[in-house]
């Protein structure tokens, strides 16, 4: 068996065993502070201790594996990702960039590298939001974005609080502020995932060096019209609400193709109410996911949507309300951070690309507070959030080389 | 007060009278073989014997009250209705109907009317199928279109056969060839219905002619893409099968208004799977109701429906397909009893139109044994099946008005 081989392997093994640390159903469900988090996070703690770093968790829960370097005034240089799953997801999502994280502490121990700054490995809680609904509450902690007050208001679907549940957990979420990094004691922050995405492998590339963590908006359109039995209703005297609702779908659709820009805009929930067959529906709402690296691109998309409703309900002779209730910008990663993930993947001789994520991740919290690069490997088929997710295990070994070769040059 | 405020105010006090026979909830709920159907049942055989009726029910429950003519050997004329309702209906729908009739049987005995045939009135059971998921069962047994079988495969939500409720209900529904009716005992039917739909009061006309039922297609079309990460998949590598569905929606919509000759077409249930804001939708289902009163009309619609699926779902690089489930053809109503609704509408000198029922009726299954007419009545803003379904009592007396010279010009 080569180096490679082995290295590949020993991810694999330790993929595999943290998926077992899951609730029972298809995939992998492995939420913040239950039973199978406790498992995974002694796992967790164990790998990191075998690979001599000294392990600490934060406030609320965060596992930070510790590798002193030669020089004790220079701030940490991290890599990581999360350890949480969504419900019936896959192994990979989040738990990749952890063993990744874990195999370059190994890696590193076992050839004797020294170090000047000192390197972290970091195990993040709560990034998908799969109990208390706050996406990447664990990075946002590490960026000094949570606020107390929300350790009281995020509960899960039975009522409990985060404060609760981390306290229950043996854990002090009070001591919140002191989770918070910042670049006087983080100089960069680096993390591996997968891409979420079929990009990677449609082109056959191995690396995906992230550019950019699309913005995100979220608009629900209610459209108004008037339900009548769809037997005794002439056409002429109709206020259906589907007939404008579709064409909506159709020119959102048309103008995101239009921009062309990595833009996309998706309409993935439509309800049609009464709903049943024989009535003319009455009122439709439906939501839109717009997605862009440009925040132009999606102030321009969102203008011209608005407008768009407007004139279609109007000709339509129906009512439409259009409501944003999510908003979060794009993130440009540090360029530096960029660079240095490029120029790793040249060096050894992976295929790369720029790639932007559709999907957010920690990183574009802790963006806020030091330098973040992130390297993505391929997913299979695109799939992700599925019992189904993969990853090649030889694709996460090249993604390690590169965090690797990413953490040493920070290093010089 | 005058004679038709006296006769507006008696078809008020019943059909309020018949409203409280109702299960809990808004509007009412008087389903086959309940308690609220069997208080509604003493009511109108209390009512027809009050107007010198003698009574009879038919195997499933079909009360038949009979002023007996002069003339023995001659077949029936009759009128009626259906009394059971669906879930959170109006008090007319079908009611109405029965009321008229009952109030036409008092008109006559008051009137001393002497008729050669004998005439009947007549409520009938589960027309709406809201009980068994069957519409117009009544009206088929009437027809002698009811099979034995029947009695045992339709059931309630609580597998409850009819053969069951209605034996518990003391009926004796393996009589079911006595129910029958032919032409040869029964020379007409005369049913009073509200419009259900918003054409006589849009246009301000007091008695519809109804010169046909509208045959009904009912087609599930289902589009089948794939479904991804809204975020991570760029536009030109999915197969969002919402995309092109809402395509189909428009093109029917717009088909059917080429065609413009009073048939109507509805998408009005309509799913989007798996419905999540952030997943490309990988599936969509939805009905197409089509309605006609022109049989040609529905089979060149379905064929340009077929086809326009087909190109659609090829051009965006997803699959359909289209499958019908229900289909039940236009019934032309017998001229005779056309033009005698409309001689009598005319001779009383209300304002009246030809129109073609949107929604079926028993009538179009006793119109395979015996000639047929029914009489609109305007429904306040087309709105029915719904609590506020509503219509003028003295538009009620109007149409029994109707009823009454058609009897008896059918009489003479």
């Amino acid at each position: 068996m080569t180096l490679k081989e082995a290295q590949a392997e020993r991810i694999e093994k330790e993929i595999w065993e943290l998926s077992r640390f899951s609730a029972e159903g298809p995939g992998v469900t492995r939420l913040t502070y239950t039973p199978e988090h406790a498992a995974a996070r002694e796992t967790l703690i164990a790998a990191m201790k075998a690979a001599s770093l000294s392990v600490r968790e934060d406030a609320l829960g965060n596992i930070i594996g510790r590798r002193e370097g030669t020089d004790p005034q220079l701030p940490a240089i991290a890599v990581g990702s999360h350890f949480d799953s969504v419900r019936n997801g896959g192994m990979f999502d989040g738990t990749a960039g952890v063993v990744c994280a874990l195999e370059a502490a190994r890696v590193m121990l076992e050839s004797g590298y020294v170090n000047r700054h000192p390197f972290e490995f970091i195990a993040i809680v709560e990034e998908e939001g799969a109990r208390f609904s706050s996406g990447m509450l664990g990075g946002r902690a590490i960026a000094g974005l949570v606020a107390d007050r929300e350790l009281d208001s995020l509960v899960d679907e039975d009522g409990v609080s985060v404060r609760q549940a981390a306290t229950a957990f043996g854990l002090k979420p009070g001591e919140l502020q002191a989770a918070a990094r910042s670049a006087a004691d983080l100089r960069a922050f680096i993390e591996l995932h997968i891409e979420q995405g079929p990009i990677l492998e449609q082109e056959q590339i191995e690396i995906g060096v992230v550019t950019s963590i699309v913005g995100v908006r979220a608009l629900r359109v209610a459209v108004k019209g008037r339900s009548d039995h769809a037997g005794t209703t002439p056409m002429h005297l109709r206020q259906d609400a589907l007939v404008p609702a579709a064409l909506m779908v159709r020119e959102v659709n048309r103008f995101v193709n239009e921009i062309a820009d990595g833009t996309v805009a998706t309409v993935g929930h439509l309800t049609v109410a009464p709903g049943g067959g024989n009535q003319v529906p009455g009122e439709v709402d439906f939501t839109l996911d717009l997605r862009s690296p440009h925040e132009e691109s999606l102030r321009v998309l969102i203008d011209r949507i608005s407008v768009m409703v407007g004139e279609v309900a109007s000709q339509a002779g129906v009512a439409a309300d259009v409501d944003e209730f999510f908003n979060l910008s794009p993130v440009q990663l540090a360029p530096t951070m960029v660079d240095a993930v490029r120029e790793a993947a040249s060096a050894l001789q992976f295929t790369h690309r720029d790639i932007s994520s559709g999907a957010g991740h920690d990183s574009m919290f802790i963006a806020q507070v030091t330098d973040v690069g992130m390297v993505f490997v391929p997913s299979r088929a695109g799939r992700s959030h599925v019992p189904e997710e993969w990853t090649d295990f030889d694709d996460l070994r090249k993604g390690t080389e590169v965090v690797l070769r990413v953490m040493k040059a920070l290093d010089r």
